[in-house]
């Protein structure tokens, strides 16, 4: 489009309705038509409308009677968590997660599939069983099922739908993933990096001002960065914002693939510690770092390690945690962050040590050192950040206030299958 | 804030109300009321009522009248260029940079100070001289200026107003230089760093989709960069984004001061460019590169060599596009954006070299190669591109439409002095 367009009335009471039902979720407890007026900063009578609207399609449900001071009693408005759910699955080159979430952000029910033997079809044959077996499980009618997050490795296709290269999924080279999932199960498929589908999560569970902005780093398979500024996580413009693996962050360190040295690849991703690991005889050469269950295992055992005090095992710990302080630093000086958030699979292992290593290491190191010292913390999701968290991008697609839905937008996502 | 608020009307119209300036702005020609609606998908009625009000304030003016087949003959209406103005000033080690921009984005008065003896409060005298001169000399009536936008190199304290330790202006060290500056010309001022001023010269004078995004890389005494999407330049948590001097770009490069080596700040700067030149035999070394206006006339002795043939000094080009290479290949990769701008003050010297060199060897190293290529182009603003950027910065704020701007918000500005 050649010029920016204006927005208009019914675009303007989406939002509003948006900005009800988040103010109400987010309160985790029933409030009154004048709390949320106090909270939403929205006028009695549009409040009225809203509310009604919500009774009627079954979002809100009253919850009593609030008797403060002379006046009426008042109504509380609760959120209905078994109203809506969505499901998530995070395609992880070990395992396969997948969730069923309610409103409220709660997990009902959970499968994980182990990816054996890694043919697309296997695996989006087994992804859909699992899907079919937490819904039964829970007992919920698919018509309240408002569609499916996918949360996979980048970098992604979102034009097509693809994943384009994961790492450890081999012959899955420009899967059609989003489309084949929708026609395996019937329902629509929203495809989200692993690593946006994670902040997203994050955004969704946490409790805190709606308006902060953090960079989060998610230890996977690979590392990947996602940003959230204002309550919107960035996706980019073809939704693969976050790509870091060759961003370098130990000039002295082992050559990388790519021509470079040191990069992220091949200092602080699991795969590069145990590298380390097996150089300095911490483990055997025998493990196969390219077979993704086996990557966590020996992954763990450096920890497990390091934990009990091995000191060539501390010794590595300790400089993968430099090399990702390197990193952090390089991403808040870019972004210009409030705060650092660290998460996904293999974050629960190096947690202790980084939270002990990480801070002054970035903070020395800050272009705006002068100016604020940058909390840094563990994510409030946990181990299935992936799949929980592809699961609200699906919520958030529907329930959540964004500025930019204010304006015309649009997203890709795959049509209910007939 | 502990939810989200909601929108309402007033807001929703002064947002249409830009919305509606913009396009006609953009057009760069008179426009009837029936293509602006198709332009902003404003109703006639919404449209009637802010064009009422912009002839009211004078921001626009009928235009004569368009004969188009049988219907009445429709009004034109144009932008009234005159209606409102802005001071731009661009702070700069070796060169303080006036202009006065007009509504159209015309500078229609523009001043160079250099900077020989940079003491703040002579600094600051000679930016409020030079602003009443640029009033004087256009013949502006004070009250049609909307404000000052002042742009000045990262970091920045946004929140005090002060530059906290600019590269090569001694003595500058926390002055709270938007106070100053107010103080001094009675004028409202708004502090933006000279990257971000950039972009926002950029999205302004550009014609084009107003929904794209790039990533501005500013070659200026440091450099810097910036980030535009969806029509609105990131400025950061702290008004920081973009601060990149201490990322590796070349693992072999020279050792940095911040303990690395091969940083940008080391390898390809303007200083790090004529320090190469002078250890290579291309420049004697009795230069000042400390000394701003010494260190631009030394590099464009460099560049000027390289285009006569000078192997050597080719050499350090090519070897500096290659360092600015692999930086773009981590910004693109971390931001995902559709282009690459490049700008500043140091980009005419060395544009030929670069736009040769760079665009193969981004695209080669892009984790999104698979996937696309980014252009790569300069900026459509000349020399001046961080003082006419910085008054862009508050034409903007008074009179572009930001999806940010429906929500609550605010920035920090000088009042007026009284």
């Amino acid at each position: 489009m050649s010029t920016r367009r204006g927005t208009n009335l019914p675009r303007m009471g989406d939002f509003n309705q948006a900005v009800v039902v988040e103010a109400i979720r987010r309160a985790g407890e029933a409030l009154s038509r004048t709390e949320l007026a106090a909270a939403t900063g929205l006028s009695a009578q549009t409040l009225t409308n809203i509310t009604r609207r919500l009774l009627d399609d079954g979002l809100i449900a009253e919850a009593g009677r609030a008797i403060n001071g002379p006046g009426k009693p008042r109504v509380l408005l609760r959120l209905v968590a078994e109203s809506r759910y969505s499901v998530g699955v995070h395609l992880d080159p070990a395992v396969v997660t997948v969730v069923l979430l309610d409103l409220a952000g709660t997990a009902v029910a959970r499968r994980l599939i182990p990816v054996g033997a890694p043919e697309p079809a296997r695996v989006i044959d087994a992804m859909a069983q699992a899907i079919e077996a937490v819904i039964g499980e829970a007992g919920v009618d698919r018509s309240r099922i408002v569609g499916i997050g996918l949360a996979a490795p980048g970098p992604l296709d979102e034009a097509n739908g693809t994943v384009v290269d994961p790492p450890m999924l081999r012959g899955w080279r420009r899967v059609p993933l989003r489309t084949l999932l929708s026609e395996a199960t019937g329902f629509a498929v929203v495809l989200e990096k692993d690593t946006a589908a994670a902040a997203v999560g994050e955004l969704w569970t946490r409790r805190g001002p709606v308006d902060d902005s953090f960079v989060l780093l998610y230890l996977g398979t690979g590392l990947g960065a996602a940003l959230a500024r204002d309550g919107d996580v960035t996706r980019g413009r073809i939704g693969n914002f976050g790509e870091i693996g060759h961003i370098v962050v130990d000039p002295e360190g082992p050559a990388c693939a790519c021509g470079s040295r040191g990069c992220v690849a091949v200092t602080c991703t699991p795969q590069a510690i145990v590298a380390e690991a097996v150089r300095a005889g911490v483990l055997p050469p025998d493990g196969d770092e390219d077979e993704a269950g086996a990557l966590e295992d020996r992954f763990a055992a450096v920890c497990a390690r390091a934990e009990r005090g091995e000191p060539f095992a501390s010794g590595i710990l300790a400089r993968a945690a430099r090399c990702t302080a390197a990193l952090l630093v390089i991403l808040t000086d870019v972004l210009d962050v409030e705060r650092i958030v660290l998460g996904g699979p293999f974050w629960g292992y190096v947690s202790a040590v980084y939270l002990a290593e990480l801070p002054e290491h970035v903070h020395r190191a800050s272009a705006t050192r002068a100016l604020r010292e940058i909390p840094i913390h563990g994510s409030v999701v946990g181990a299935d950040v992936g799949a929980v968290g592809a699961a609200c991008v699906v919520l958030n697609e529907a329930l959540t206030p964004r500025a930019s839905s204010l304006l015309l937008s649009e997203r890709v996502v795959a049509p209910v299958a007939p």
